[in-house]
């Protein structure tokens, strides 16, 4: 059961970091960027959060250091959106990459809170953790594209995460069992996320 | 009185963490941030530079990320300062945010300095990340913002945190009373970024 | 014989810090930057590379943090180089600048590989961790002066220090002599770089 458990943690994880591997790509090739440019870009939107999470909680090096089947996943997806896209690049704008996104950024942030209170992070501060692992990877592709991060200028994103990290804090401090924990703090991230897409929600600003 | 002191040095730190806080978040709404933005903003200036120079001295987890009142007080103070500004964001730009954001950039220089040094840096490089200290939340939230950061252009203001670290070291080296190596670093760091500010002072630049 | 190799490894790196913080301030001074920008400048691309790699390996506090003369050095010749220009920037793209830029290159790429061999991480990370070593500063200068890392852009570069890291790490394991391992990196390095610019190779690129 544990491995069964454990087993589904791994390929979750390497299906989100697949997920955003594949955006970063997209997103560098219709910036311009060579071959280079394009894997650095996979490798930074798959792993930025979690590198800048494991820095942040203590935890060097991180795992996408330590650990290389992470990097090589990241850039050997990065390289095969390249090579299927040598022709031009498609428009992936579709409703599926919205729904993967979703649910890469909900892994992300469970995984992200849940690693910060085994390394014995604050609550709060573990739920901002998650945040960090769910959106850094973005911020990191946005500044390298030299662009104001797009999460931080539009879309329930970020607040999606943080409602998925708070939940698993919430969970954790209750004694719920882990996978529930898990499973309802993801489940409350992406559906926030899904729901914020289909009615367009925005947070507040001020006009300048 | 050495309860006392630090209730002096917390009282401080709080205060400049403030301030810096609200810089951020007025800046990232000039830039047109969303709530998200703006709160990610003014933790990065309130509280950047101090993460970044925890990660070169080999102090991880940061103190923003070890205690949660840190990142708190930096989140409610960028919150508060969105309110505050619904109607439209106000000129903030009045003497007094130069006085106070001067009065934080000498507490930071201060405190960076002889964190470094109480981690065993060398003299020179304990200077140095006083100015990180002092510089680097501004530096992120100008690469957050897509703009070369300021303090890179313009302004006598790494400088005086310079000389306020330099005073620091010594301070702490002539084995002068902490209060007063802290104290004589902070002023000399603050009247110098204000004699600047009033006559303008620039560093050299070279025409390109 | 120890000695004298230790001795030709330091001067080589602080060759290779020097040409990388002179080709630093050259960039910032065509930016307008003023002289502590250039000097951070200067910093940034002589060290930044080596500041990343050590934190994303664990090897906090950096070097470059540890051991003052690496900081000095920068920033002397980042000073040096602004005093030699004050009459205006004189163009330095000759031949000349582009040979050392690739021994830096070379020497920074097989430098940062051995060390994380020597900090246990796995041959593949290893090799990454060369190319972090020689292109992260020139990364961090582009974030700096607000632009797209031209490394992710253009040029065979760092290609070439992966291609330097991965012999290394093939020495390494094939248990050849430390200094032959070294050279045979290095010079590939430097050759494949040298090559690239000749010829004015380029990484494939798609069209958006």
């Amino acid at each position: 059961m544990k491995a069964k458990i454990e087993t589904i943690v791994l390929a979750a994880d390497l299906a989100g970091t697949c997920v955003f591997a594949v955006e970063g790509a997209i997103a560098a090739m219709k910036s311009g960027l060579d071959l280079f440019g394009v894997m650095v870009v996979s490798f930074a939107v798959a792993l930025g959060g979690g590198v800048i999470r494991d820095l942040l909680i203590g935890a060097a090096p991180p795992n996408a250091v330590r650990d290389w089947r992470y990097p090589a996943l990241a850039l050997v997806t990065g390289l095969l959106t390249f090579v299927s896209q040598a022709g031009g690049v498609h428009d992936l704008s579709t409703p599926w990459i919205t729904v993967f996104d979703a649910a890469g950024l909900s892994l992300f942030a469970v995984a992200g809170t849940q690693k910060a209170i085994n390394y014995g992070i604050g609550s709060f501060v573990a739920a901002l953790m998650g945040i960090v692992t769910g959106v850094g990877g973005g911020v990191v592709r946005d500044i390298l594209l030299n662009r104001v991060p797009v999460v931080l200028q539009t879309d329930i994103y970020a607040s999606a995460a943080f409602v998925g990290g708070i939940i698993v804090v919430i969970g954790r401090r209750s004694g719920w069992p882990p996978m529930a924990t898990a499973l309802c703090g993801g489940a409350a991230c992406f559906v926030l996320r899904m729901i914020a897409v289909h009615y367009n929600w925005q947070l507040p600003r001020v006009s300048a």
